[in-house]
């Protein structure tokens, strides 16, 4: 789909089947929340970073076919699954799943190439695909961390928390999943009040339930309150994310989430979750061969279910500490598996999910930023389409930090900038400004400064860029400090986006419903 | 010089004037210091990242000419100069130099398009051009800093102990030049003392004094002391950094070392050194221009001097607070310039100085890593040759940081690995893996892995990949109380480099006298 036609499928929402929303999206277009100006998502005027040649792609390509065909995949504990494989041609041994050679990529060619996961705020829809770079906050953390209470585990306040922060922040473009867990919260649960925060706290798109196809499930009726049923039926509303049990593995919680999101023809990310070294081969080649085998079996698997669904290839892959079998990040050779797995997401026609701003440290300090960076740019100039933990991440994924998360996003904005390239106007030229200046002279006060100075730099929000007398005067504080008076003013100054008020009570009744039909479960 | 020349070239060393050095150097061999391993120069496999198109740098080439042509470049209190330029055919107007569209580009073919800068242990000499990386530490700051001092004026101590680290780090190829300013000695005769401490402390190639024409044949004199008279007039055994003053000007300090250095064929980087909006125009096309006018003017200048004298064309470009007007790092538009000019370069075949770990950050904290890996990472993969800068940078260049120091270095560690590219052979296929382990295992016992284990992944010496329970109980420390420890190990463990007697008396003698011959001068 063009973004011409995204934007009229967002139109069209007004035509949808609840009554009340075109007129509640009318008035919300005039009062709006606190989020920074947005662009949706990134479109890219600047060329991929490719290493690998032709050649060797092809290599990998056929090294992947190799390995779903002789040693397979393995379905676990769905036998819908397997009767699908088998009915596909599969050769299907037990659990075990042997493709002959190009039946997954032929599968695969039914996936569409870029969509638009939509938003309830039109402005807000992100193209997934091709030239766009879409920002989503880290996911899954089991902990919180800031300067003040240190580590601790999550709370519902927490995730609310971050799905504000992810809404005021000027460079992300969705409200993501899983920002954190919260585990105040019962497990069976918790995914309502999840689905709903993004949907009341903010009006970005967001992601669902993957803890088991009944929470999917309810995911998708809170979608087709939040949108209407005619619209979710029609247009993508959710992306959500579907792990492989790295090596060669899907299991039976996630192939159910995906058979509920594919059916109602909303996205998945299909992410062989690798640590390198325990999970793959220790090369980069290697892990790039079994994520892509992986990865091509899940999201075949998807097409058998409904050909059509929009599915996203995806590829997460860390180095480990070879001492201790810690995960480390920000080291070349996960850089590497990713410039190379987007390169080969590209050749397969897919929407491609890799990177973020991970890291190992402990603290938002200089090794969490290195590793965040050396991330952060693969990311961008690889050219990846989705980039999961963007911002936040912290401590290999255990933790969402509060300081990190206004720092990443910091970044995220430079990054919004290096994506536009270079300005060859006459304008960018400046060859006024040079013969108005000329030699021994400064630029500061001249016509083409004066007109430009504005935008021409990108400002940081996070760096401190006063003098060392100045910085001493303030209390010498590091970035992590800086952070923190950041993101605690940026709740305060928070206001949500108007949500129509039938919807929201909607919603509640469903929630309540829900939670009243079953006991609380904490495992 | 192809790599095999600059061995034979280094091996010739043995048959200079000074007849003691053959047998120094075959002691030196065996007894060595204690510098890490290091492969001289990193060998790039992995292809440049380019964004502008062939139409673009044309036309920026074109508006460079125009520069030179319409606007000119003035060469400050220097008649010889001004002489060579009217000799050559340029228009010169009092101390205004036009030159005809294409003059300096002509003469800027004598300029080899790579070179090796030899160090006097053979196995450090380096290759400078092509496809090359050479990483050299920061130079110029006149205060260091240290978790346990803090910010202070740098000494001469301090200074040895920079080439100490950097002699040390695996991934530091060169000791630099002014490391840090070591103000507790006179100005005019601190050079001497410089540079006896990379000739002495070290046996990695080094940078010479360019702060007057005198000291600039001081630092050749020394040369031929260390290397023998006939191998300095033969080979380049000094590369020294001659800035433009921006915009569009050159003193006579400058100029004066330029040919000093040009007249003895050793080689000089001719850097416009640019705060953009400040110096520049505001734009990233616009700053490119007037880097490119600037640098063809001085390497053009360098070829009247002694045509095919070794020359690096330079960029220095960072962004500036349009607020403060303090100079701003690691931002996109400084890597744009970076990119841009790399390209640039290399159409003009010269070798191409710029970028480094450069940061604004005033300690060594999550900003001063973000602006430093989004600094170095566009180095690498822009494509830069000589990398002054490469560790230890911090406050905008005021401060030389001994944290930060061993952190870059660690990155740069990183950076050479990354340039290694793939490792496309069976072996790191790893499909003996893939089939010995198969879906639902793990890699960490498998024979691939136990073969590879101990160099598939970069081990950081900085970054703490430690469990968090465990990294509580040693005191949750952050990356710069780290990187303390590091450094300080580092300094404990030093040994130096054996240096022939005769020798190291010759510079102590050369370096007395001259010391003797002028009272001290501390401005």
């Amino acid at each position: 789909m063009t973004e011409t036609e995204a934007t009229s499928a967002a139109g069209r929402r007004g035509r949808r089947g609840r009554g009340a929303a075109g007129g509640a999206e009318a008035r919300r277009a005039q009062r709006g929340g606190t989020a920074a100006p947005k662009s949706g998502h990134i479109t890219r005027r600047i060329p991929y970073y490719e290493i690998l040649r032709d050649e060797d792609l092809v290599l990998i390509e056929q090294n992947a076919e190799t390995v779903l065909e002789e040693i397979g995949i393995e379905f676990r504990d769905d036998a819908e699954a397997l009767q699908l494989w088998k009915d596909a041609g599969a050769e299907v041994d037990g659990e075990r799943v042997r493709m002959p050679r190009g039946l997954c990529r032929e599968l695969c060619k039914t996936i569409p190439s870029e969509f638009t996961q939509h938003a309830r705020n039109p402005a807000r829809s992100v193209q997934i695909g091709g030239g766009s770079t879409v920002f989503a906050p880290v996911y899954g953390p089991p902990f919180v961390r800031d300067l003040d209470q240190g580590r601790r585990y999550a709370t519902l306040e927490d995730f609310q928390n971050f799905v504000k922060l992810a809404y005021t922040a000027p460079a992300i473009h969705h409200s993501g999943g899983t920002v954190c867990e919260p585990v105040d919260v019962p497990v069976n649960k918790r995914h309502l009040d999840m689905v709903y925060s993004h949907m009341r706290y903010s009006d970005l798109p967001f992601m669902g339930s993957v803890t088991a196809p009944e929470r999917a499930e309810d995911t998708v009726a809170m979608a087709k309150i939040l949108f209407g049923e005619e619209f979710v039926e029609n247009n993508t509303v959710l992306v959500s994310l579907i792990n492989a049990n790295s090596p060669m593995t899907f299991d039976g919680t996630m192939l159910g989430a995906l058979k509920v999101y594919a059916r109602h023809n909303q996205a998945c990310i299909v992410t062989p979750f690798i640590l390198a070294g325990a999970m793959s081969p220790v090369t980069a080649v290697g892990t790039m061969t079994q994520t892509l085998a992986e990865a091509l079996a899940g999201l075949a698997f998807s097409q058998l279910v409904r050909p059509g669904a929009p599915m996203i290839l995806g590829s997460f892959a860390s180095s480990i500490s070879m001492q201790s079998g810690a995960p480390t990040f920000g080291t070349p050779e996960p850089a590497l598996v990713l410039y190379g797995m987007a390169q080969l997401a590209r050749r397969l026609s897919v929407p491609f999910r890799s990177g973020g701003s991970l890291c190992g440290s402990k603290a938002a300090d200089a090794q969490a930023a290195h590793e965040s960076s050396q991330t952060l740019l693969p990311t961008v100039l690889g050219g990846v389409n989705f980039v999961l933990h963007s911002a936040g991440w912290l401590e290999g994924g255990l933790v969402s930090s509060y300081e990190k998360f206004v720092i990443d996003a910091d970044q995220l904005g430079m990054m919004q900038v290096l994506c536009n390239g270079y300005d060859l106007t006459e304008n960018g030229q400046a060859m006024d400004a040079l013969r108005e200046v000329g030699p021994g002279s400064h630029f500061l006060g001249c016509a083409h400064t004066q007109a430009n100075f504005e935008t021409a730099f990108y400002r940081s929000s996070v760096a401190d860029n006063n003098s060392y007398e100045q910085w001493e005067a303030e209390g010498a504080q590091d970035t992590a400090q800086l952070a923190n008076k950041l993101w605690k003013q940026r709740l305060r100054d928070y206001e949500a986006p108007a949500l129509d008020p039938g919807i929201d009570e909607a919603l509640k009744e469903f929630i309540q419903k829900k939670k009243d039909s079953m006991p609380d479960a904490f495992t």
